[in-house]
């Protein structure tokens, strides 16, 4: 990926400067890995821009794309360690809105400590 | 502004989701505060965009637009405290591209700490 400077601020949003990538990103964080997940959240993210994103987050490694069955074939969709370190970011946005825009949503506890929203966390063996 | 859901980081990208309105706060950050000096970062921010993130960043009480010559009339932007609100999510960026995007340039000591940049900070009396 070309970069426009080597500005740390401006590579960052030579990546992530647009306004569906991190929902992508927030909705995987959530715990969800499921294609049909991903394309439902409150935001109904239009599917031809969720494919695209999809592809490019593996492409830059921030995405594991794991067949977890094969006929027939299913997919999860799975943070990697560079995709899960996106957190401070997202958490620093939320703190903006919530101080800044009026009525926004309070970040929940398990968003703030990593762990997946308690719908989508794997089931107790 | 109508936001497509009340969660605090979409929300966020419904106002910051683009590639060029943070390069501009960044720019103010480092002190710069006249329409030529913003014009003239290490992107060269197109002139057509420039103008209308000036224009949105004061609508929502960001930037100040200052006049401070009459004639012929001169301006200056400078940051508010909602805009200068923006830098942990700044900072967070600069951390990620650091640790995660090869030869990107450090963040000085004196962005992390809510200073200007030397050539760009008030002369002393």
């Amino acid at each position: 990926m070309d970069h426009r400077s080597p500005c740390p601020i401006s590579s960052f949003l030579d990546l992530w400067g647009d306004k569906w990538s991190l929902i992508v990103i927030r909705d995987l964080m959530v715990g969800k890995t499921r294609y049909k997940d991903l394309a439902d959240g409150p935001e109904t993210v239009p599917d031809s821009i969720l494919a695209n994103r999809l592809k490019k987050l593996a492409e830059w490694g921030v995405v594991d794309k794991v067949r977890y069955h094969d006929r027939p074939p299913r997919y999860a969709y799975v943070l990697t360690e560079k995709g899960e370190s996106l957190r401070p970011v997202l958490l620093a946005m939320s703190d903006w809105s919530q101080t800044n825009l009026p009525s926004r949503w309070s970040t929940p506890d398990w968003f703030k400590e990593a762990r997946p929203a308690p719908r989508f966390a794997p089931e107790e063996e």
